[in-house]
């Protein structure tokens, strides 16, 4: 694996050159990871004129989820009395005889980043931007290979969770069971807080789950995803609790299922990151739902759950191959409940075969 | 409960206009919350010249653990297609005439600090500092209420997975177990990441925990918290696993309990902070284990585990009363094991019967 840091590494070296810095301090927790294969709370990676380090506040551990560092890059610990790991890596830039840093501005406080430049005044502090983001964005297949372990463990957990007795079950503790199953099944842990809504509470976007219990009748939705290898991925599902939906639920259902692969249907190489969203919203709008819909229509997933692309009207950008992202409208309709749908899928082109659905419970809707 | 928000935030704007800023922008989340009674995901409060609004980027919900924003504080909606709600704050800022903002440079990013420049160029933005930190320090009765009550749900979990079987079990099942019933007992939820550390990981802080199971001999060290209605609580406990301890547990266990101990006898009104942390950590130097301790002996808790004062060396100042704080010695031997016992306490004055404690989980050293 040593090599695949080391290669992206060299990545951005050469697009902080371009921008006229020898030097870059990456601080953002996946970024720092993606590059140094691990990230300890507080570690910052110095991309260095002379050497590359990375600067943690506390001792590696060997918990499993928080990844290995790159065995080619050197590990300094910080002392204990503390102090910003930032501060301590543009002291180093300049050590090494930097004149220009490039910084990620959208991670670094206001605070830290003058701190930075009280402890190397002759630093030139440059921005780094979203270089690290959009080398994250096409994965490669092993990074595909985790996200799609991933999704296994959250389908199985799903599974499980489908064939217990739910009725008079409370949200909260559906999600515990749920997060309990994904650790079980070998997950870092939880993708993110799992939401379980039941009855008016169904189909709200990222629902905390609350005391409300399950009853007969019930729309109840469920979004989880497992971390593996701190890689994300997201799966939504709505159900019926008893014997037969009403017919209002069938019909909402139908329409949410009929948006969703729409818009799984538009991810191709090339596609209009806002084409996505659109062949998704469309079919919602049409049928008379355009207000209260959510942002976005889906988002791409890595080692984080909510990352670039996003699947909005509004976005600039078209997929690439290899790019992970989710499918996931939804309808919801105040004091009734509704519908969310949401898989994670990895965009190929035709000849592959087209895109790689990850998450593969069923979608049709399962009365339980 | 409104009057109490609407007083936390006079005395902001005293303190504001006291450093030239009629107006300011709250983006901590924590510092949010405590203003305005709920920081829903991305919201930001403006206390305005002429208004004070709490401005969200999605609706408020019913969830519990959330928090209910103050009625008397106007809350509004940013449009679906999103934008900084710190962005819209300042454009609203230099709408109610405002010239000077005060803004929150320890959470606001270079970025974000950059476009609310944009937004409004005419606006001078000051720092705000620990303005809100520094009023959050001196906890009222409804706050140290939360904390007993969180404490009280945490000693209920712990004291129910002691009664359990442990040995074979992995340290990730039982961390996952005590949450569980931290919900079950009424928690929002865990104050912070359960940490259960078994044999050679025990006494270690803020482990996480791994698929290593519980054996006979081993130390087991336990550190799990509440949240309750926001509100952060901290118990740390080791136990003993098996029949009798061996001379060298005991030995370790006397003296990390005394190290402890002395830290919660020195805890008073007008003690400093670094008396505190010297109080706990000279027990340990004395003994030979200065290398390797933690860098601080103790904290605050509140809407946050970590927040202000901290208890360690080089800290400055003096414990009010009102404030509660851990006290947490630990010594983790590599390759061996270790011991961390940890309280949450409420600074009292000796009339009132000297500190608090709120985790009453006995400190005996258990075989179980």
């Amino acid at each position: 694996m040593s090599e695949v840091y080391a290669a992206r590494r060299e990545r951005l070296r050469e697009r902080c050159a371009a921008g006229g810095s020898a030097s870059a301090l990456v601080s953002r927790p996946a970024n720092v990871r993606y590059l140094a294969g691990a990230a300890p709370q507080g570690a910052v990676l110095l991309l260095g004129r002379t050497e590359d380090l990375l600067l943690c506040g506390r001792p590696l551990g060997d918990e499993q989820g928080e990844g290995r560092p790159d065995e080619g890059l050197r590990v300094q610990l910080l002392d204990a009395s503390g102090g910003d790991a930032a501060v301590a890596g543009a002291d180093l830039a300049a050590a090494q005889g930097a004149d220009s840093l490039a910084v990620e501005e959208h991670d670094l406080t206001v605070a830290r980043h003058r701190a930075l430049g009280s402890v190397a005044p002759r630093l030139r502090l440059a921005d780094l931007g979203g270089a690290v983001e959009q080398l994250r964005l096409v994965k490669d297949e092993e990074e595909i290979s985790c996200l799609r372990i991933g999704s296994e463990i959250a389908d199985q957990a799903l599974g499980e969770l489908l064939e217990s007795i739910l009725v008079g079950r409370t949200e909260r503790h559906l999600a515990l069971e749920l997060e309990r199953r994904l650790v079980d099944h070998g997950a870092d842990g939880p993708a993110f807080p799992t939401s379980v809504a039941t009855g008016p509470n169904s189909g709200r976007g990222a629902h905390r789950p609350s005391d409300r219990r399950v009853e007969e009748g019930d729309f109840l939705s469920v979004c989880l995803g497992a971390s593996y290898r701190g890689y994300r991925c997201e799966i939504g599902r709505t159900f019926v609790i008893g014997t037969s939906p009403a017919d209002w639920q069938i019909e909402l259902y139908d329409l949410v299922f009929a948006a969703q692969r729409a818009g799984r249907e538009a991810l191709a190489p090339g596609a209009a990151y806002r084409d996505i969203d659109r062949a998704a919203r469309h079919v919602l709008d049409s049928a008379g739902y355009a207000d209260g819909l959510a942002p976005l229509m889906g988002h791409g997933v890595g080692l984080e759950i909510d990352e670039d692309p996003q699947l909005a009207p509004a976005a600039m950008g078209k997929l690439d191959a290899c790019v992970p992202v989710t499918v996931e409208p939804g309808v919801h309709i105040p004091g009734r409940g509704g519908v969310r749908i949401d898989d994670t899928l990895v965009v190929r082109p035709e000849a592959d075969g087209g895109p790689e659905l990850l998450t593969i419970t069923t979608k049709e809707l399962l009365a339980l």
